[in-house]
């Protein structure tokens, strides 16, 4: 079987249909320990990088989140061209795909804090030019969610919406650093109102995504989603792709972002083989 | 049937040995719909009484907590009368009792605040100068809770630890008023330690407290527990009544706390009848 075959086939007509209707799939273990394990052995050097890439929260201490590793971390630059995750992100999309933003989520046990409820797409049209949601986020767990570590909150069908038109937070900004960080911290620059997510809860219902380590969950940039703080003694650690269509490059007006926050790396994904996390297993 | 009679038979022995073992017994819709839509219309009249009594969130705006409201307002003293809660905190105590503190909270959708891990009776212990932990919790739940709107999370069979030492949070304090109030917002004067939640957890395990509006929890005072913050469309309001024995008063050093905060009424409570509550039903 060739790899192009594999890629056709990457979800089941079912799986397609289910991601469309309600804007996420979840697939629990769609990877084995020993990968997640290669993961989450790269976390502590990830997280201990002194860089403008590393955002902290507001108590000063914890990490959150850090941006762009897949261009510092052969692990991580091998987890965005698996092709279980490149795979369905070339079926959503119909096209080839290349990475527009990688991060690793934090969410430590005791402090890690709230994500505000969002759309992920409208900071990407409002700040980098995107043309269209021709986008798919993927979703890595490298922990045990559960009801206890503060699970992605998601309203099921709320990408059929489209982008939800908000006030911005911050009008004015003096410098480039506040404008990109305030996308990156507890306080969202584009937060979706509480009288709309109240209507949109009482319209869809919500949902708490768990699962065990190993599971992914593939989601559209328009679900509105949030996640409170964390005080349970679990970390919570994802690693959040986003992979964008070659087809919908960002015109970017001004200056863009920094490119950790969006790539100016426009080449294909060319997939690895299935068992390429294997390689990098210590014995 | 005496009411002396109902209130022997309050919990059963099985309830009893389970709420002894592991520090709670949740009691699913232990007041009907009609009681907690009693209970439920007064909480806009007392949330929005102006009053050292009435703790703000640290966003400044939303109502955290209310104290004392059994004091000025007739349905909530009814309910500290009720002998669906006085039965069972006799019975637990083994003599009669007395409020020792009222409150309810509200973890109001979207801006309830984090409640650190802690136990209760450190905060009396230390504050209040409360001889032994001989006194029981009872929170009625006011609204559903889900796994949305930040359950309780408690660490069950943890009473068995005893008071936990924990070092004050606030070494220094220059006014009455900050010395009580840290007792009371999210930053909390007495939290049990990361270190020492994280080693209760793995021994003890963890759980969330969930029920329809309606239901009762009554907990040891030892129990270590928290809540995370209320990011859902779905306020989480609750009444906690805190029954103490009148064998265990309070042997005050120095200026009390506030008399809403450890009341100075001593006197045995008497039950009212079990069907008080609908007497407030308005047609």
């Amino acid at each position: 079987m060739s790899r192009g075959q594999d890629i056709r086939r990457a979800m089941t007509a079912e799986q397609v249909k289910a991601y469309q209707e309600n804007g996420y799939l979840l697939l629990p273990n769609y990877f084995s320990r020993a990968e997640i394990d290669v993961l989450a052995a790269e976390l502590p050097i990830v997280f201990s990088e002194d860089s403008p890439r590393r955002i902290i929260e507001t108590n000063e201490v914890s990490v959150r989140s850090v941006y762009g590793s897949h261009m510092t971390n052969e692990v991580f630059k091998c987890l965005t061209c698996h092709p279980r995750l490149v795979g369905p992100a070339m079926q959503l999309l119909g096209s080839n795909v290349y990475v527009y933003q990688f991060k690793v989520n934090a969410k430590v046990a005791f402090d890690g804090d709230v994500w505000q409820w969002h759309q992920d797409y409208i900071f990407w049209l409002k700040e980098d030019g995107l043309p269209s949601p021709r986008i798919v986020n993927v979703i890595v767990f490298l922990s045990e969610v559960n009801e206890f570590n503060a699970p992605l909150l998601i309203i099921p069908g709320s990408h059929k919406e489209g982008v939800i038109e908000v006030p911005a937070l911050y009008e004015d900004e003096n410098t480039q650093t506040s404008t990109w960080i305030s996308s990156l911290t507890a306080k969202l620059r584009y937060s979706v109102s509480k009288e709309t997510v109240t209507r949109l809860v009482r319209d869809y219902g919500m949902e708490a995504l768990k699962g065990p380590a190993g599971s992914v969950l593939f989601f559209d940039s328009n679900l509105v989603h949030a996640s409170a703080n964390n005080i349970s003694p679990f970390d919570r650690n994802m690693v959040l792709i986003t992979f964008n269509s070659v087809e919908n490059i960002p015109i970017t007006r001004g200056t863009p972002r920094p490119d950790f926050l969006v790539s100016r790396d426009y080449s294909s994904i060319i997939p690895v083989a299935d068992d390429a996390m294997l390689a990098f297993v210590t014995h």
